[in-house]
């Protein structure tokens, strides 16, 4: 299949990147970083997470961050939220996009381990989750599964588990009178590669030929640019990403930190295949120099250090030659 | 094309790797590093870089390395020399697997640069190399070019032109009774991508179809493991790397460090696609720690901090799955 003429690129970094470190980040600095990357044009910016101040203490400042950010036209501001509770605080800022999603973890270990909840329970809570959509009136778009390509408590997950996954997902969103539009295909561990990708990413294109897809890949074994690019060669057009790879570190120490794929390496990397985003690149290098200032330490982002190919060809007096 | 069942990997730490490095490593970490990397089964290790002290002081132990190592059955040590006096020198060791390669750089820029001579010039030259390569009777089944799809200094390269290029150094051997078995792509400056890897890879086995194919990338750019899979699905099966991408650095400090794709990294996702490279990853991945070490300062590659996957699935009493 063709490459996608244009991608969607969700950053996460504000939410997903912060939610990792270990050390307290000022708000103010959060803040400045929202609206850093309201400059270079992304469809849509994660802004924050609602969730318990007592498990995620990153992320007490939730509301003060919202509060605090300029929004840009253009953009949507999205957040997470794991409840009820967490969905109501999002819903009170009045200032977000807050967007429903129905989610279930695809390895039965992890699900019990990060939500403390089996699969099952899952869906027996999304229905209450739903409940708290037509409450609040938010829309509810997107199904969701993570750890849909391997776990590490788990191993791998097969492709025909995780597609009856969203086809139960999908069920009861059709019996709530949800239409969804977007399927979110997760690689929470970093398990996948660019067979899997395409193994699962075929099975639901034939599946549910009328959603999109949207990729969330991790770069933990330095295959998540691959997989993007396997995705974009099927088709994918909606990708989530972190500025510099946020939420990863090279540190040893950060051993645990997965880590987004970095969003200026995918816009780069759409800049050399002829893939439109419609992110400033050039702005977006400065905020990734300028996010590894925020947290403190080196990000995983190559393309800040190792240049803008562009710039090398403006240096040269020459553009982008495809012989 | 189907991948290749099996790929033979150069391991180039010690040599590429270690030329970069700005703090002085000591001759007994270098020959510690060699003798662990024997340990990992590598068809092949590039050991040390004949060149002038007075310019590259890092390499001015490059005999004593060479005497300090151990040897290992099933496994080629070979070297780097710019000229006939450091042939001369890898030569008279008596230790080493020395080879002879026809080679150019692509880039007119880089060319004089890097070693203060234009191609026409580097083509002149070549015929003073092959001399050398009769006169120490070493075999050359080898040509090479480099910066083979950009240049920082010159902007993108064409295939066509690097296809001339090969055209004429195969006509020089041909005129010596070179038998040339192997065609090397650098891209030495880490411009291609998975697009400019199909046409020209394609292009010259098009043209050359009985020569095999190595590619030496880099990761400059995030896109040096990607780059390694499209050679591979179009049948290439000789890669260069070096153990935890040594010769590159996270630190915005080594800014200009290109860093070669990380051997275990690349050993890693040929174990998941199912591509055979003989390496014993457990250990390789040891090294890979170790080498961050005997540098001082962390390395890029990443399957080191996030974990290799069969860890994982022996760890959850499962082995890998294609469904």
């Amino acid at each position: 299949m063709a490459l996608p003429k244009r991608i969607v690129i969700h950053e996460l970094g504000p939410r997903e990147g912060m939610q990792i470190e270990k050390n307290p980040i000022a708000t103010s600095e959060k803040i400045r970083l929202v609206d850093m990357l309201s400059e270079c044009r992304f469809p849509e910016i994660e802004v924050t997470s609602f969730v318990s101040p007592k498990w995620v203490p990153q992320m007490a400042d939730a509301e003060e961050v919202v509060a605090g950010f300029k929004r840009a036209a253009g953009t949507r501001y999205t957040c997470v939220y794991l409840n009820t509770q967490g969905l109501q605080r999002a819903v009170m800022t009045g200032k977000l996009d807050v967007e429903g999603s129905l989610s279930v973890t695809a390895s039965e270990a992890f699900s019990r381990k990060n939500t403390n909840r089996s699969i099952a329970d899952t869906f027996i809570e999304t229905e209450k989750r739903i409940e708290g959509f037509e409450r609040f009136g938010v829309k509810a778009q997107e199904v969701s599964v993570m750890a849909a390509f391997g776990c590490n408590y788990q191993g791998d997950i097969g492709a025909d588990h995780v597609v009856g996954l969203i086809d139960r997902l999908m069920g009861m969103a059709q019996d709530h009178g949800l239409s969804i539009e977007l399927i979110q295909l997760a690689d929470t561990m970093g398990w996948a590669n660019p067979q899997s990708i395409r193994r699962l990413v075929g099975k639901v294109q034939d599946r549910w030929p009328a959603q999109r897809i949207n990729l969330h890949l991790h770069d933990t074994r330095g295959m998540g640019l691959m997989n993007a690019l396997a995705a974009m060669e099927m088709g994918v057009d909606d990708f989530d990403s972190a500025v510099a790879g946020l939420g990863g570190c090279p540190y040893a120490g950060f051993k645990d930190a997965p880590g987004n794929i970095a969003t200026e390496d995918l816009v780069h990397l759409c800049q050399e295949i002829g893939v439109e985003t419609g992110v400033d690149l050039e702005r977006l290098l400065e905020v990734a120099r300028e996010a590894e200032t925020i947290v403190g330490h080196p990000l995983p982002g190559k393309v800040m250090r190792g240049g803008h190919l562009d710039s090398y060809r403006r240096q040269a007096g020459t553009s982008q030659v495809q012989a």
